[in-house]
């Protein structure tokens, strides 16, 4: 069992429907170095990919994109949410569902910093569904750059995203994989 | 001339209106090395504050707040701008104006995470007009934590946010301080 694993079953709580709450270590509360911790797990892990770039979302995929491209040497680009006054006006943006939020939520990206021919290795702290991972699989492709690799944090496989990102043929990593929360239990992947 | 500021010179820019870009190495594209470099410096200005959580903002808050976090062995609390599902219903708000908003934003914390005699450094990318960081601030006071420090990347020094957060009586440091940013030059404090 690995550091993250023993931190979800020590701190995590399964809430019920399928919600893992990890506030107190990855999404409102940070441990940086368990971070660290996953962020060198990643870059070996994807050592091999020949990522140019590490793409996430904001908010709480900021923290493990960060310790990853620290440990890979790779500039991060996190898609917004919103569009800042800084950003120009032709963008890369895409809709996905947020679970959190029950509603679409936008994804943005300037094209001033997800190129051509650019190798993306995505990284976010869940895999659920997959649709936002997904979502950043399309501005990556709209720009015209390759996504080369997937990393979540923590994947709850029952709820589908491994296969909804299998047409992608790009390695998928999770760190901490959960079988099932049911009964407020939880329990992982083998 | 520290690692920030040359960064600042060679790929911000001075929009008008008083406006900073520095989408490509802060606020959309990270340079993990600059942040953990930034991180390091804190860390050292900080050592002595007596600091046992680091306290920022999401969104662009969290990358120099975690590398900061990282070197000086603290967790990381990121406040947030809207109430995520696994948060309990009794928790600290305060309004903030938003910059790039253009309107009052709602920083969350659950009281899970913030504890009373909490001793609180907060770190943010900007310290402009100071509203943010002081908002922050009520927070912290509003859980019986102390602020202990403020720390901020850039600052913004013909807005007024240090003499707005005088009163909290706390060390104030920032690593690139702008005098001026007049016909898109940029000028640094001495």
């Amino acid at each position: 069992m690995n550091e993250l694993q023993e931190r979800i079953l020590k701190d995590g709580q399964a809430l019920g429907n399928g919600i893992l709450k990890v506030d107190s270590f990855v999404n409102h509360q940070v441990d940086p170095h368990l971070m660290d911790t996953c962020g060198r797990d990643f870059a070996k892990r994807f050592a091999n990919v020949g990522a140019t770039k590490i793409l996430t979302a904001e908010i709480s995929g900021i923290a493990p994109a960060l310790t990853t491209a620290l440990h890979m040497g790779l500039p991060v680009v996190y898609a917004r949410k919103t569009k800042p006054i800084t950003m120009p006006d032709q963008v890369y943006l895409t809709l996905a569902p947020s679970h959190t939020k029950g509603r679409m939520v936008e994804l943005i990206v300037s094209p001033e910093y997800l190129a051509n021919d650019e190798k993306v290795l995505i990284i976010d702290d869940f895999l659920a569904s997959g649709q936002t991972i997904l979502g950043l699989a399309r501005l990556a492709e709209a720009a015209g750059s390759k996504v080369v690799g997937i990393g979540a944090l923590i994947e709850k496989i029952f709820e589908g995203g491994r296969d909804a990102l299998a047409s992608l043929g790009v390695p998928i990593e999770s760190i901490a994989c959960i079988k099932s929360l049911d009964d407020g239990k939880i329990e992982f992947v083998e």
